[in-house]
C-alpha cells in the first residue's frame, strides 16, 4: 500500500490514534491530577507525534474538552421509568456510579477544571454543560406533560448533583444508596 | 550588618517572603489555572530563587495547600447572631462573597484540585476541610445548646456550600443574595 493508498482511507488508524489518544490522556489525568502532563506526554504515553495531536484537537484544552465530552456521551440515556421519582432515582444513581467509578474523578476533575483553560477550554465546557442540562431538562419535560409537578433543571443540579461531585471531589465518604436516594426525595 | 546579624533576624524578610510567593501563587492560578505552572515561575513572579521555595515548604503541594488554609482562616470568624436562621445566613452570604471575590475561584480549584497531588497535597487538603468543619460544628453546636433544631454539617455542606461552589466552578450565573437565603431557608 502506498502513501496515497493510506492517505485516502484514514478511517481505521485515525479512530485508533482518537482511542489512544483518549485513553493515555485519562490516564495520565488518574496518575497525575489535571495539569500535571503536556501534550508531549500524552503523546509519548499514546506513541504519537506531538504534532499529530495538534494538528487534530489544536491546543491540550480542545484534547480535554473532547475527552470529557465523548464520554459523557458514552454514558447510558437518559432513564425513563414512567414517574419522576422512579427517572431520578436511577439518573441520580446513575451518576453516583459513573463518578465514583474507574475514570469518575478524572472526569469530574476535568468539567471543573476545563473553565480555567481559556477560550478553547470554555466552549468546550459550554459544549459539555448544554449537552447534559438538554438531556436533563427533556427528562423533566417528560414529567411536566404526564401532569407531574417537576424541579427546574438548576434545582436538580443544587440539590443532587452538586452534593454527589462535591462529596467525590473533596473525598468524603461513599455515595450509598440510601444518601443518593435520599438526596432525590428531599428535593421531590 | 553582616550574615550573622541577618541569620538571627529572619522574621521581617522571611514574611515578606511568605507574602510575595502566596501573591504570585495567587495570580498564576487567576491567570493560567491551577497546573499550569511551575515551582520556577512561582519563583519568578515573586522574584525568590527555587531552591528558597523548596528549602521552605517541600513541594508545589504543600505550598498550594498553605495558601489555601492561610487565605481561609484570614477569612472573618463564623457568625454569631442568637438565631441559626441569621448564623447560617450570614455565613452562606459570607462564602458566597468570598468564592466570587478576586481571588475565589482560584481558592475553590485548589481546595478540589488537592486531593489529586499525592500525599501532601491530601494532607493540606484534609487540614482545610477539618478547619472549615470544626468552624461549622461549633455554630450548630450553639444552637442546639440554645434548643435549636439544627442540621448536621454534611447537611450545609450538601444543600448550601455545594450548590453554591459548584455554581461557581461551572461558572453558572451570579449567587444573588435571594438565591443564598433560599438555599438556607429550604435546609431549614
Amino acid at each position: 500500500m502506498n502513501e496515497r493508498t493510506r492517505a485516502r482511507r484514514p478511517g481505521g488508524r485515525s479512530a485508533r490514534v482518537g482511542a489512544e489518544v483518549h485513553r493515555a490522556v485519562t490516564d495520565l489525568i488518574n496518575e497525575r491530577g489535571y495539569g500535571n502532563f503536556t501534550v508531549g506526554d500524552i503523546a509519548a504515553r499514546a506513541g504519537v507525534a506531538d504534532s499529530s495531536i495538534y494538528r487534530r484537537w489544536g491546543s491540550l484544552e480542545t484534547l480535554l474538552g473532547d475527552v470529557a465530552l465523548t464520554r459523557l456521551n458514552a454514558q447510558s440515556p437518559m432513564p425513563d421509568t414512567g414517574s419522576l421519582a422512579g427517572d431520578l432515582r436511577t439518573y441520580a444513581a446513575n451518576v453516583a456510579r459513573e463518578i465514583t467509578g474507574p475514570d469518575g474523578l478524572a472526569l469530574l476533575r476535568l468539567s471543573v477544571a476545563l473553565s480555567s483553560t481559556g477560550h478553547q477550554g470554555l466552549r468546550a465546557r459550554d459544549d459539555l454543560l448544554a449537552e447534559r442540562a438538554r438531556q436533563l431538562q427533556s427528562m423533566l419535560d417528560r414529567a411536566i406533560d404526564r401532569g407531574e409537578r417537576a424541579p427546574d433543571a438548576l434545582g436538580v443540579l443544587d440539590h443532587i448533583l452538586a452534593p454527589m461531585y462535591i462529596r467525590v471531589l473533596l473525598g468524603i465518604g461513599p455515595l450509598t444508596p440510601d444518601y443518593v436516594d435520599g438526596l432525590v426525595d428531599r428535593l421531590l
